[in-house]
């Protein structure tokens, strides 16, 4: 999908600013050459000061972008600076789900999203010299009727503990979910199709 | 998922009628034990002679199952025996895309699903002493837009010449896809939720 800009990405250094092992994983199937820096930014904002909750996601993914190419720029500067950042919510009519606190949370978010439909968002947030890119995408995700023992059994592989909604639907998590309308990567956390095409475009477009 | 019937099935000996290092790869994040046996099934039916698409699919897992089956039942009776085989297949509109024939071929059916929504029909068989049980799932897989150089750059990977309609949602793939409408491993080749439930009612209901 980065074929149209192959040539021009080996004149970037390229940082995802994040410490997610499967946004690392994501990245590299692309065959995008990024390094991983996990961002300092404090993730803190109120959703009650943005209009769209798209807004609320592009923010906070701007500040980890803001934060990390601050820290990185100048340092290197033998090649141009690209920060990628994103960041991704769970929501459930309007309760936002992020990372349980500890199992029993992970149980009360499972047991909500048995056999209900919940909404995934991923903010991507592109970060350069010359400005930022950003965009959201989101995914509907049904959860077939789960089982109390199916529910324990599933946090107590500890699986859920790391992750927004407490479900990951790359492991064995994705045997909980009977459909997904929308793209899977957005729910695994960098929804790689928009990815590339706003990739393209970045080079293509904005930095040329 | 399997959390329900795990008590029981460590009486059986679980294998699955397939070579693919997919399939397994699935099984096993499910926690289930199962042995891999490809099938010497010869998969030529005629979709001519089945009224339903879902039905000539079956077909061929059936085909596939009870090869394995007949081989395997006998050889080790001290535990019983399931076999599970699944059959996955590609569509365009009327045209059935199977794996291609080689590279300009997956050029071919890769500039055909660009900008595009293919249906992915995955079925699945399970076989043992007392009789069989069947499903099949579907999901509808919609690609962006692909430049010639896209696609002949994911050609060159080799990525595409071992799968149904010349695509893997799982590997480099997965860019390809701005959204799939439905499981994302039902087109991976083996719907994980349904396989569960199924499993479930298997031996809640036909074996006990």
């Amino acid at each position: 999908m980065l074929a149209p800009i192959k040539h021009l990405l080996s004149n970037y250094r390229i940082v995802l600013a994040s410490g997610s092992p499967r946004r690392q994983e994501l990245v590299q199937m692309l065959g995008l050459n990024a390094e991983l820096c996990p961002s300092t930014f404090e993730e803190n904002l109120d959703v009650a000061d943005f209009k769209e909750f798209s807004d609320y996601i592009e923010a906070t993914a701007l500040g980890k972008a803001e934060e990390v190419f601050q820290r990185l720029s100048g340092v290197d500067d033998s090649k141009k600076l690209l920060v990628i950042a994103a960041d991704t919510m769970v929501t459930l009519g309007k309760e936002i789900y992020g990372k349980p606190k500890d199992a029993a949370d992970a149980v009360r978010m499972l047991t909500n999203l048995s056999g209900a439909c919940n909404r995934v968002f991923t903010g991507v947030v592109f970060k350069h010299a010359l400005g930022v890119r950003k965009f959201t995408e989101t995914a509907d995700v049904y959860f077939g009727q789960l089982t109390e023992a199916q529910i324990q059994s599933y946090v107590d592989s500890g699986d859920p503990l790391d992750k927004a909604g407490a479900y990951g639907v790359q492991g064995p998590g994705g045997a909980l979910i009977r459909r997904i309308d929308g793209d899977f990567y957005c729910v695994m956390g960098l929804p790689l199709n928009r990815l590339c095409c706003e990739l393209n475009k970045l080079f293509l477009e904005d930095l040329n």
